[in-house]
Parts: C-alpha cells; structure tokens; sequence
C-alpha cells in the first residue's frame, strides 16, 4: 500500500452490535471519510436503498464480476454472497482519502492481506443481552432466522481479538466518537504528515 | 513493558512549540491522564513552581540520584541536567494509567529503547516565524540566549521524524484535541480493551 497516501479502515462487527448507525453518523459528521459500499445478492431490507446501503444485484451479475476481477473480496454469507468492488476503493485511496470498507470478519481477513497497512476496527455491543434484543428489534424476521443470525454474531464476537482496534457501541455518540479518534490519530501519525511538516520548516 | 497495562506516552517539542500549554489544557480535561515531573538544575523562570513544572534541585543531589539509579534518563542540556525520576512512572503504569513524559529529544531516544512500547508525541509551531515570536515573546532572555535557543529549536524540529505523531500546535484547542485522539485510539487497541470484551462477551 506505499505507493497510497490515504487510509483504508476495515470495519465489521456482527449483527446487533449497531455498526450501520455508527457509520452513518460518522460519514454525516466527517465529509473528508468515504464509505465503500459493498455488493451483495441478498435481498434489501425495509428501508434499505440500492447504491446507498448496499449494491443489490444477481447472482449472476455478481459471478461474472468474480470472474472479470472485479470484486476486492468476496464471501458467502448465509445463502447470499458479499462483496466489495474494488476500482472506487483504489481510486479514494490514490487521492490520499480515509476508505471505510463494511465488511464481514472472513471478506476482513483477506483484505487485511492484500493492505497491510490498512487499520481494522470490530464495533461490538455492550453485552450479550443487548446483542439479542438488538438482533429481535428487526422484526422483518423468522424466528429461525433470528436464532441462525444470532448464533453467527455471536460467533463473530471470537474473532474480535483479529482486529486492530474494538469499539463498544453503548451510548451511539461516544461510538462515533471513539472511531473517529482512531481516524484522526491515523492522520497524526509521522508518515502521513510528511507534506505538512515540510511547510512548517520552509525558511520565509 | 508487558507487565504494565499503562501506556507511556514521550511528548517532546522545542522551545517555542508551545508544548507545555498544551499539556496544561490536556491535563485540565482529563483527569486520568497523568504527567510525570522531571528533575533539572536550571533555574525556575518566572511563574515555575517547584513540584509542578519541575523538580528544581541542586547539581549535588541530581548527580547523587544518577548514582542512585534513580533517574530513568538524564541529559545535559546547556548548562543543566534535566531528567525524569524513575518511580512514580512505573508506579501509575502499573497502575494502568496514561503516563506522559515531557522530555528532550535526547531523553526520548533513551526511554524510547527502555519503553518499546511507548508511544511518541512531537509538538511543532505552525511556521518558523511563529516559531521565532513566541521564543522571543518570552522577556527574560538576553538576545545571546534567544539565538541559542531558537538555533537548538530548528535542530530539534529535524528529529520529528524519530516520533510515532506530529501535532501541529496553531490553534491551541485543536492541538489539544490532537493528542487526545491519539491517547484515546491507544486506549481503544484490541489489546487495550480485553477485560472490557471479557465482560461484553459474559452470558447473563
């Protein structure tokens, strides 16, 4: 990732941990972080817009982007596959921008390989009750699926420990805060202020 | 440093960065954060109080606590020793607090080898002509000594790079916010946050 300036920021956490709220309130906050949206084949939910939330496209659309090379990382989730399209994400970070990417934990590890110098962030509950009640407060669902869903999240929780950084999203704002500290300490960092300490030293 | 659930953070500036207003403030808002006070022989400036900006002590006990072993570093600069007592340091580290050091580069070279952990901070001016205005806005000084200083001050600012961060001190409360978030997103590292997760993680 050396020949990029910016900053691409992997971010998972299961279902109930509140990773979408936190994330909209972050890029209405922070005009300067981009969010790649991910592909995907699974149906949209209630209030869910293609391009917005999600590509909601076909399977077969999503196999021949497979194929062409299209996708970063892909990962079958369930009975559907998630994906993240590579050219945008590039793209951001050639301009020196922060990329968010939403993506599952196994779609995380293979981004972590292919940037290693991207930062990855777990958002997670407060606590296991709050997981369940969160996961049950979508009532678009069948029991069955509500019982699969959580079991993967909890699941997903074990693989925290795979991340750079862990965010407990309790209270939303301190959420949103705590993110945004990580991003701004990135920026801070020497290697990404090369160009502005350069304009301290210049002799007037 | 895998004893200590603490994080030591080495904060170094030159003259002129405005790194003790910053700290100031920084300490003020959080309460957790603490500042570990250094030993020197040079005289207080007006408004020092002893055992809140230094330790002021004689060149007799300062070389009697060297002996002792009890100075994590020293270093002569002009014609004093500065230096920063061992104990209280690891005592609030192991404690888990956030420990700042206020040191020369020199001094920071040292604990940056004793302390592979820590983390480094590096407080500049925005210009080298703010750089010159606030050195020289300082009244006490003879012409002679403010020339020395602000040559020793633009040999220091080439060493940032030996610094995990940079924060640029134009506005004060935007500096201050800077290295909050970088203490903040330490705080907030996977290895940081276990005991947390462990209780996320209890089933009730």
């Amino acid at each position: 990732m050396s020949t990029y300036d910016g900053t691409l920021i992997i971010f998972s956490g299961p279902s109930g941990s509140g990773k979408d709220t936190v994330l909209n309130e972050l890029l209405q906050k922070h005009d300067d972080v981009k969010l790649s949206i991910s592909a995907t084949t699974r149906k949209p939910r209630e209030n869910e817009v293609d391009g917005v939330h999600y590509y909601f496209i076909s399977k077969e659309d999503f196999e021949k982007k497979i194929d062409d090379n299209e996708m970063l990382e892909y990962a079958v989730y369930g009975d559907n596959y998630y994906g993240t399209p590579k050219a945008p994400v590039d793209k951001w970070l050639t301009e020196g921008k922060t990329v968010i990417l939403k993506i599952e934990v196994q779609g995380a590890e293979k981004i972590r390989k292919m940037y290693p110098e991207a930062l990855s962030i777990f958002i997670m509950p407060p606590s296991l009750a709050v997981l369940e009640k969160r996961i049950r407060g979508r009532q678009s669902e069948k029991e069955e699926d509500i019982i699969k869903r959580l079991s993967i999240a909890k699941n997903e929780l074990e693989r925290a420990c795979e991340y750079d950084f862990a965010v407990i999203n309790d209270d939303l704002d301190d959420a949103v805060e705590d993110v945004a500290s990580i991003i701004k300490a990135e920026k801070l960092r020497y290697k990404n202020m090369k160009n502005i300490i350069s304009e301290v030293k210049k002799d007037v």
